[in-house]
């Protein structure tokens, strides 16, 4: 693979063929950094433009990202994130293979703007949870959310969200024993500087907006839920 | 509403609401292009500075879009398109109150490749017919789209999209009397240039992707699609 070596495969074409080689064999794993250009191009003793032609090589296949100013990445395999009527991140994750994680942002309570009254049936005004978080896929940040839940009717659920992330749970411990999706709408937009700054790409990537109501066995709203998914990270799926 | 009008209200915004009642009276339609900066300024009587902070405004608020070296347009509300089991451009868009109208852009046939031959349960190499079309909703484009049909089990259906661009009555002029859509895949994607080019948005807008295969009644592929929408003008919409 060095240079000196005789071989009518191009020197970075050799590149792109044993980094690709050290992501199968799981030297890099997905979300790693990879080493600098210099570091490669010491490795495989070419200098560094050679080096940058085998990684572009494999950007071009999704193996890796780059990321300005912070160098190359290898390329998250997109998780599987099943959408439809039941609604369970931590479900849905390990049903796909992977280990779910939740980070929470902030929470806090506030007034409703008139837009989330009419999706949680309340009044404007009324008062609302707002919970910010995180939700990651094998340690990798995949999507943000905004939940907000009304407080009229669900009184403890902020003091909830403080020993435990997980939405189902801070339900049950409102007394909503089960939800389940009424409406999802799904739209692609860009990622604002703060979206791009948790989910680690770039402001501008194009991200996958769903947005829902989940509702009680009564029919009632319990949770107006958003969720912006990097869309290199996640692919919806809607099994019939 | 001209600059010498005794008001506490900034020019701007005067222009502002001007325009914002221009296009509540329909004055100017989605996909419209506005009057060029200068001739706004005239129209007002104010300098172009001040019509751009007023354009601005509107940008904010997302009833105009700005297009790099192209102008201001007016932003279409966007199409709620219903995704799920039974998938038809034209009812989908006819049930949401608008105009549908689809644009064939190239229809071919060649060798399905490995990916592509999975998907439809053929041999890789089998022919395949691929359609490559525009989807339009008043009058203006909301999707691209490559839909690809096995030529094994549909020989007729390239000379069939040659009378109409409708997929279902080329599906039935090949026998298949009606089908649904088995599994539907959906992530977020940059524009290419040449989808950009179609959709009338810039390289790297954010697309919704969405991918999916339609089975007969015995459950047999009989069409691979994929569509990217502009996300600026689609949301898709899923019901339970």
């Amino acid at each position: 693979m060095r240079d000196t070596a005789p071989s009518k495969t191009p020197i970075w074409q050799a590149i792109a063929s044993a980094l690709r080689g050290d992501l199968a064999e799981g030297r890099y794993k997905p979300g790693d950094k990879l080493p600098t250009e210099s570091a490669l191009a010491e490795r495989f003793g070419v200098n560094r433009h050679t080096v940058r032609h085998g990684i572009s090589a494999l950007v071009d296949e999704g193996l890796i990202r780059t990321r300005r100013g912070s160098g190359a990445f290898v390329a998250a395999t997109p998780t599987d994130y099943p959408i439809g009527k039941r609604v369970r991140f931590h479900e849905n994750l390990i049903a796909a293979g992977r280990r779910p994680d939740k980070r929470v942002l902030d929470i806090e309570e506030r007034a409703a703007t008139e837009g989330e009254a009419a999706a949680l049936h309340i009044a404007p005004g009324d008062m609302i949870c707002t919970y910010h978080g995180l939700s990651l896929s094998d340690g990798q940040p995949i999507a943000v959310f905004e939940s907000l839940f009304p407080l009229t009717r669900l009184p403890g659920i902020s003091a909830a969200f403080q020993d435990n992330s997980s939405v189902t749970k801070a339900l049950q411990s409102q007394g909503i024993a089960d939800y389940t999706r009424a409406t999802t709408r799904l739209t692609a937009v860009r990622a604002s500087a703060t979206q791009a700054l948790h989910l680690n790409v770039n402001e501008g990537d194009p991200l996958l907006k769903s947005s829902g109501v989940n509702v009680d066995d009564a029919g009632q709203p319990v949770e107006y839920g958003r969720t912006w998914f990097a869309g290199d990270r996640v692919t919806l799926t809607l099994e019939e």
